[in-house]
Formats: C-alpha cells, structure tokens, sequence
C-alpha cells in the first residue's frame, strides 16, 4: 500500500469553488481498482489549506490514476484555485 | 471525527532510532479510547521524512491523548531526533 499526502493552499475566497471542482475527481478516484480511499480535508486551523490523504494498493494503481480521465481533465485546473505548488508526499506505512 | 498529519524531518543516521522510539507511542495510541487509527508512514522519496496520521472520534479523544502517560514521556523525547519542528495539522474531511 501507497499512501499519498497532497497539501494544497487555496486561494482566498476561492476556497468552494476548489471544492466544488474536487467533487468529480473524488467520486471518480474512489471507484478505481486499486483505490483502498480518497478523501479531502480541510484544515481545521488554517481554512485555506486543503489535503487529499489516498491510499493506493501500488505504483501501479497510482500510474492508473494519474493518466485517468478525470485526473488528466480535473487536476490542471484545481492548479488555478491555488497559492503556489502543492506538496505532494508518497508514504510507506510503517506501523 | 478529526485528522491529524505530524509531519518531521529526523537527522540523518537517527531515523532507526526515531522509529524505535515511536513504537511504544503508537501501540498504547493504537488503544486509546476514541483513537480510529494512529500510524506511522516513511516518505518512499525522502526517508528522512516521517508523517503519522492519526485518527480521533472528537477533540476530547485528542484531549486526552495529548494528556496520556505515553504522550507525555515519549513525545518530548522525539524532538532530539528531529531536525526543526514539525508539522501538525488537525483536519476535518470534506469527502
């Protein structure tokens, strides 16, 4: 299992519209094979930070996901919504 | 239910040490009333980078783990294998 940590900072008042945009792109990516979750949160602290936390069954999942429809046409545009690159973090977990 | 992403960066050389440390913290957590899922992640590109992301039912769980036997003798001792502070973010899901 691959457990993947995206940390993205929203621009300010564009914080639903980014959540709205994700709704496709969540949906889709849970009902991929390989796919144990996806989920978005919202920083509890910080309201304009946002992470999607994915567990993957391999790299070959992820290499699914990354050249899926709905990767390929949603992601580029989530880049609009943001403050800078996001951070993206590829975990094994260890216990 | 909230999340909790602690992301650290450990010295280089003490990273089986810092994973030593962390064993007794995640079992007892593990245990904890109100704990869904506590667990320790190593980033596959950066191993020097150590994430748990934890789970807790509500704020009183977290309360309570911040206050337990166990977070209070091994947490402290952690912050000698990092290098700067780490990270911690307390999120809500979205979806």
């Amino acid at each position: 299992m691959i457990t993947i940590v995206a940390k993205s900072t929203v621009k300010k008042g564009q914080e639903e519209a980014f959540i709205a945009m994700t709704k496709d792109l969540i949906e889709a990516s849970q009902q991929e094979v390989g796919c144990l979750s996806y989920g978005l949160y919202r920083d509890l602290n910080d309201p304009q930070v946002f992470t999607f936390i994915e567990e993957w069954q391999d790299q070959a999942a992820i290499d699914r996901h990354n050249a899926s429809e709905h990767f390929v046409r949603i992601v580029p545009q989530l880049a609009a919504f943001r403050e800078g690159p996001s951070e993206v973090r590829l975990y094994q977990r260890l216990s």
